[in-house]
């Protein structure tokens, strides 16, 4: 239990709605307190899912209810200078979860899933979806993320908004995304299928404003090249 | 099945022990021609797992026997300048073959297994690491690797060995693995535990020519680390 004795930037991290002065918490985080042996006068860090962060104490705590009192807020430190957006296809199996894990640790605050040409997959239930924001959810309060990202539901690839700039992951390409990309604007990264995207949709995006980005000479599977991209975005030390 | 009718840069590829002017298939990998409906007088790919490929035509075929002729050499396009190798610590349950299949598709050519202070896993057995050494064989033909990585059983932190540059993947560090790697060596990047390395590993190996390289303010997994890692490398290009 070495967390439990962390300094300010340590400690454990508690999900709530809002960071207020005095907040109460219901049955389910207090049960989450208790496996975390927390007790009355601890120092915990509140975080709303939105970027805020803040100490708080464990004023009272009881079998269904606690009452936290705000304290010093925290720097989102752990948050890119401006938001970073994984567009990712439409995969397989579990693949997507392991993709939404590995993206919300390595700083992504919103994921954005499309339809691509070459798609095995064209859609994905209610139920998928909300386990995609759950796994986003635990990701984020493992890694001390101040952001969880939001997983939206699928659009075609030419439907697709971005904002800022768009990096797209394309064999062949020699430019590096380290040389090409700007935090003094949103970041957003593009991962095709399994097969890749079609150059009939490379193509469109590039005349869009999308940049095509190199991730080496080698065929990556779908579920390793954003992994790998935003590796890369990490890699600068943002 | 297009990769059927794949031009001199598709086409199936068979492992073979040695490029010979003619090579004698076996009953497996035999078996696995029929699988993908290879014809005589098709047209295949043959590599040693040791970098060098070349076309070569299926001469004859039969339920248990091919003979293939050596066609045009291939030069290794998808193979690092100099090698590339991973250093990672022993990790928990099957995190290990995601590992090593994801750092084959990213060009790795040697995978070093180490024990550490904080590590949760201090052995592997011989079963598990021959099937490391599977999944290596396979992601290498997925990917159109010329090169299989070998996977070496573990040593301690203390007494591990690298060829050329060493990057240690160390929260906290400012340096850009971009900034500073360089292809005129060989390279080498090293990721810790669950928990990280200590700070008295890292002073070791930064005593002995280590860099500590930055992957970002926030907390990778254990298994995430190499993935970003090696993404970084790849998106220089190489």
């Amino acid at each position: 239990m070495t967390r439990r004795t962390a300094g300010p930037a340590g400690g454990h991290r508690v999900l709530v709605p809002e960071l207020r002065d005095v907040m109460i918490l219901g049955p389910r985080e207090v049960r989450h307190l208790h496996v975390l042996r927390v007790r009355p006068g601890d120092t915990v860090r509140v975080f709303d899912g939105d970027g805020h962060e803040a100490e708080a104490t464990v004023a009272t705590l009881d079998d269904a209810r606690a009452e936290l009192h705000l304290g010093t807020a925290l720097a989102g430190a752990s948050e890119t200078p401006m938001p970073l957006t994984l567009v990712v296809a439409l995969l397989k199996g579990d693949k997507l979860a392991e993709v939404v894990r590995a993206a919300t640790e390595l700083g992504v605050a919103d994921i954005r899933l499309i339809v691509t040409a070459r798609a095995d997959v064209r859609e994905i239930g209610a139920q998928k979806l909300q386990r995609l924001e759950r796994i986003a959810q635990e990701a984020a309060k493992q890694s001390r993320r101040t952001v969880i990202p939001d997983v939206h539901a699928p659009v075609t690839v030419g439907d697709l908004t971005w904002p800022g700039q768009l990096f797209v992951a394309q064999p062949g390409s020699t430019t590096r995304i380290g040389d090409v990309l700007d935090w003094a604007a949103p970041v957003t990264v593009l991962t095709g299928p399994e097969g890749g995207l079609t150059d009939a949709e490379v193509t469109a995006l590039a005349a869009r404003g999308a940049i095509p980005v190199t991730l080496g000479p080698r065929i990556l599977r779908a579920e390793t090249a954003p992994v790998a991209l935003l590796g890369a975005i990490a890699a600068l030390g943002r």
